[in-house]
């Protein structure tokens, strides 16, 4: 093969990227797939018949460069979330991307850099201090509680103690799954002289109120992101978004690469809006089963952090990583995050539960 | 509507970015659209059959996350690569993104970055400088000759001096059109300290050897920058590639998002790949239209700098944002790239091409 004999410490990496590992579970064929937090649901067939539809017509034209600004699917993401919010949103306070990744990218780009500061509460998404790092932005990580929630007095001091560029907060929290309530919210926001990125991703499975309710009190520094990979069952489509003040919108479209967002994308997320209920049906379910998988762990002797995510960290284990091996032989694949004494569930079909509770002894 | 009164200048935006404004040609509503260098032809209906099946396939499963590696795109743009090339090409030594914009930011998000320099030679790709800063690598401008060529020995002498951590070599180069001919792109590669880009997004259009050819001789350095948004008329489906040693592609793999690739642009490529003999038919037809309204400019008193792309940078115009503005009241959208005395034109279908020429005199 051409090349071969390149190895990649004979290349002119950056410092910061040697020796380091790509990020990502591994993408194993297994019976039970429980270690990405997707939604077990498929899209219904009344969504796909839509979205083959959709896609059909976008590509007739796919010889043309898309929508740059995709405003039809940014009028779309504003009437959801107003609808579920309540908050009076438009299309100039959204933005989408290729995944929320790409959204948090986008933000750091513009808020972040060299000679700045992105602080998070730990352990928490893990790609928050990857894609800060990635762009050269210094991260510094504040422990939360042993039992992963916040000291909210304590939290607001180091915010302001840090006086960081970006404050991240996770809520629900990825991979320990509790939420935080809106008012410890206003306190950590009201805290952070910089932007604030609140990091939405699970937020239709929880019922705490959203920090979008927040982004009239805090229009200069609030982002909430939100994904259409969980509730909406999307993971593959790729769409992640946020909702802010239209100038942060505006500041975003300085570091966008142009046309990111393909025709075929902006088409199929708009199918996928136009049955979000139909959809947002399989959330009452999942906390339904979130609900039963966790008495029935705890009822084994389980201990379960409180989660309202589609996802349950649980333990203890002496050895996760042996204990995450033990769930692979039986066909189920659950996701050992590195957090000392646990693994990390997501909530899957009633027979992928029971699978995986089985597998649990 | 929420945060309306918040200014852009209100944010706490990186120091760089203030005072910039967003890339990107205006998207306007024109009869005759030759300003991006989009192919005119749209997919044939057989591709969108496949495609719009491919995707049907592929919607069936949109909760689960995409191959995060994207390997059965990758191995048939190895195999395009070289059926076209010659060259023994793998999955391995292939890259695939969101355009080649996005290539183009995780090569330099490798092997760029703060503290590090890319140099090109302008005119040229003006997304180049844009990532190359936006990604806090230092821009190096060199000068090509007033014909738009290069000066191969004085070329290779600045990069010498130089010693960019990447150069940029675009061939054939936009938005003037020629290529480098095999034997000058080997002086100015061997040259170069560091990584080299040659990219290729215009390389179906010409007669000139690929790059390609030259990963052989150069595999610690050479990055061969490819696109499906010109000659695949796939400018929709945002899929760009590279070609490169193995290990410069698992460099990548440590900055790039995860998941960036969705599902759905993963099935989609692949349908056009399916169809490129029928798709890259439409290459010759171009060609020969290229030639064709090359010499009616000529033809008409212009000068029209030499082209093996799709696209003509032609003059002299006194004033060409007054040209310009000209050609868009008569239905044609060109494109003012900023070169004093010039505007570019994409070769369109013959009609479009008629309506241009008519509307040049």
């Amino acid at each position: 093969m051409v090349g071969d004999a390149v190895k990649l410490s004979d290349l002119p990496l950056r410092a910061d990227l040697v020796g380091k590992h790509p990020y990502g579970a591994p993408q194993l064929e297994v019976p039970v797939q429980l270690n990405t937090n997707e939604n077990p649901f498929p899209p219904s067939d009344a969504l796909v018949d839509d979205l083959v539809k959709s896609v059909a017509v976008a590509a007739a034209e796919l010889n043309r460069y898309p929508d740059r600004d995709a405003v039809s699917l940014r009028e779309e993401l504003a009437r959801y979330l107003t609808r579920s919010t309540g908050v009076d949103l438009r299309a100039a306070n959204l933005w989408a991307a290729n995944g929320s990744n790409e959204i948090l990218q986008q933000v750091l780009q513009a808020f972040g850099g060299p000679g700045r500061t992105a602080l998070g509460f730990e352990p928490s998404y893990s790609m928050h201090p990857i894609i800060s790092t990635g762009t050269q932005t210094q991260w510094v990580s504040c422990p939360r509680r042993e039992d992963f929630t916040i000291d909210v007095e304590q939290a607001a001091a180091v915010i302001t103690e840090v006086a960081p560029d970006v404050l991240f907060i996770t809520s629900p929290n990825n991979p320990t799954g509790g939420s935080i309530p809106v008012d410890d919210l206003r306190t950590l926001i009201a805290a952070a002289p910089g932007m604030v990125v609140v990091d939405e991703a699970y937020a239709e499975f929880s019922d705490q109120t959203s920090a979008i309710t927040l982004l009239h009190e805090f229009p200069r520094s609030l982002v909430v992101s939100r994904t259409m990979s969980k509730a909406f069952a999307f993971a593959g489509g790729r769409l992640g978004y946020l909702a802010a003040a239209p100038a942060v919108v505006d500041a975003l479209l300085l570091v966008r690469l142009p046309y990111h967002l393909s025709t075929l994308t902006q088409a199929a997320a708009l199918a996928a809006l136009r049955h979000a209920d139909d959809t947002l049906a399989s959330v009452r379910r999942l906390i339904g089963e979130r609900e039963r998988v966790r008495a029935a762990l705890e009822h084994k002797g389980f201990r379960v952090v409180d989660s309202d995510a589609n996802f349950l960290l649980y333990g203890p284990f002496e050895d996760p990583a042996t204990a995450w091996r033990r769930y692979l032989d039986a066909g189920v694949l659950v996701r050992d995050m590195g957090i000392p004494g646990y693994l990390r569930v997501t909530i899957g079909t009633e027979a992928e539960n029971d699978a995986f509770l089985e597998a649990s002894s």
